[in-house]
């Protein structure tokens, strides 16, 4: 049984090591695949939006993800299953939902509040460790979700608010979402929002950001440009992203996630 | 048979990639769980503290560690066996002590000379993947520990300076032992030492940090302070640390590991 | 069977998380190893050598490296084998070249076109996930390359060129290929090159770097020098490299890949 594992703990410190040791002492069997751990600190919305990116191309199994600004607050521990069968753990502050509904949506939803299953004593800043890794472990070497903890309400779990774009009839008002190592900026668009104003590959659309002006061409790839030209394009999970071609898009305008960036097609 | 991997090398090269290709050319059924390879470089201190924090939350097997500015010296390479039956390989550095102490205390040592179990020639400047590497997977995959080379007397092994408080009957002096990802400054003090001045979860804290004065709060977790607030509280390893709710420590404070902190209780 | 994976991906994001999912969806069985994701965003020359220099301590299967500026583009998808039987897989850009050659030269090379082994639709941006990841998975499960596509003259594969020194009686001009963790400078020299000027491990050298005058000593390891001392050794795979001991000779000069170093014995 696979358990996928994504978090904010970043590599450079043990949490994530532990955490494997944690679910490989309880259910040896299981065979790991860390998704990323490089989510920035506490980027909740970041968290989900890979998740749900990802979980398309995982195996199935338990998805465990530990973004959690809120722990040692009453923030609930959370375990899912969605439509199609996959498990999820995670904390209850919309980590999990992209993913789960993409899959299905949520056909169950248990508090994780039996500590049959946690590491005991559990702490206080270190759930990841106590309460998620080894809820994921059981699940993976069988332990049925109920015997997690009370049946919750899917309704009543904490969602994320997604910003969304503001589509007019010659111009989108977008947000970048992530930005990835190569500088490529995910914005909060799909193609089908590109294609209200008409803005296809091959076309040349102006851009704003950070109040300067820039040329782009809706483009394919990045091989449909030349060296340095800036290109919009529908990117491998099917979001529209900003990149350069032979450079980094966010390094050269100089922003990070949550940037606005105004799109019209050249008149 | 687990061997669990912790060092100073980093991602960006193939250090720890190239370490796993030799164990797994040896041992092709041991399972390698990397605990982290982001010691700071050269980090004999910082790993030693690590890999005590994390080893009771591992599976059991061969514990390999490698944080080794002596490399190609004479310092010795050894093999060790804990008091509770685990095998820990690194340099005699000081680097395994803490770790088996926690585990039972040093049963047996031994030089690693043999050979047979290292990759010939071994090279001068990559004892990791020559020595270190080599002799884990060996003992993992059933070598007996005696087979890798002469024994040592445990009382002659190198120890590490682990610096200690200064524990007056108002204040500490204490110090900074290393920064997480999060920013979170774990030093050298346990939950005792600031009993010893009255300090509990509640109270108000002055400190002093690069003669700067600040408040904390003494704290269980980060959700019992408001974003912002400065909060000494008992980490997941039974450690005392700063940290700044929803920020980070490290970072406000502009220090890093062996920063000195003042502590007193806020009169 | 064994694939190991060495790209330019990092690991903040999914990329490499979602390549191992692919896989393990196509064969569970399957075991993963990563050389390293850290080669520098498209650094297509230090993939090619890191990759060389690290083959022949991985166990045998199939290789898969991606460091891929052209993706989109109208370079070819590769599968190789080498003349000890190993298979290699990424893109026709020279990333795989020198390891086959160092294993045997290249035996067989393929196209991969062969959509049945492929992720449906490609995108446009990410065929790491889409192409050479699944092509690798088929591959270690038992496809023969032949499947994968139509034959290649291996005559007709892009090459890498590789900068050469400037050997004189007196002198060598050589460059940095690529700069470690440690600030380990990997020179374009092996042993060789060096022995043609009579220079020797305890030897005095002059550098010339940025324009700058230096004296190191020709030395076996890091011990041999006193620290702060500036050391011209053959590292871990028998390249030429520059260090500071303990220190970071990268840092030190202030330069990067690309840096050019003249070298010539003390007078």
């Amino acid at each position: 049984m696979f358990v996928t594992f994504l978090t904010d703990f970043g590599l450079e410190d043990d949490f994530v090591g532990t955490c494997h040791g944690v679910m490989k002492r309880i259910a040896p069997e299981i065979e790991i695949i860390d998704i990323t751990h490089g989510i920035q600190p506490q980027g909740v919305l970041q968290g989900a939006l890979v998740l749900a990116n990802t979980v398309p191309y995982l195996p199935e199994g338990v998805h465990l993800a530990v973004v959690d600004p809120g722990v040692g607050s009453e923030r609930r521990a959370l375990a899912l299953r969605s439509g199609d069968g996959r498990l999820f753990v995670g904390p209850d502050n919309g980590l999990l939902i992209p993913a789960a509904k993409k899959l299905g949506g949520i056909e169950a939803a248990h508090e994780v509040t039996n500590r049959a299953y946690s590491i005991e004593p559990v702490s206080a800043t270190f759930h990841g460790r106590d309460i998620f890794a080894p809820a994921a472990a059981h699940l993976a070497s069988g332990v049925a979700i109920e015997e997690l903890g009370p049946a919750l309400d899917p309704g009543s779990l904490a969602q994320l608010d997604v910003p969304k774009p503001d589509v007019g009839d010659r111009r989108i008002r977008a947000c970048c979402l992530y930005v990835d190592r190569f500088g490529n900026m995910q914005l909060n668009l799909t193609r089908e929002h590109l294609e209200r104003l008409g803005i296809e590959p091959g076309n040349q659309v102006e851009l704003e950001l950070a109040s300067e002006r820039y040329y782009a061409l809706a483009a394919r790839t990045f091989a449909d440009a030349r060296g340095g030209e800036i290109i919009l394009y529908e990117d491998a999970y099917e979001n529209i992203a900003l990149a350069i071609s032979g450079g980094s898009a966010a390094q050269t305008f100089n922003v990070s996630a949550g940037a606005e960036i105004r799109i019209r097609l050249d008149p």
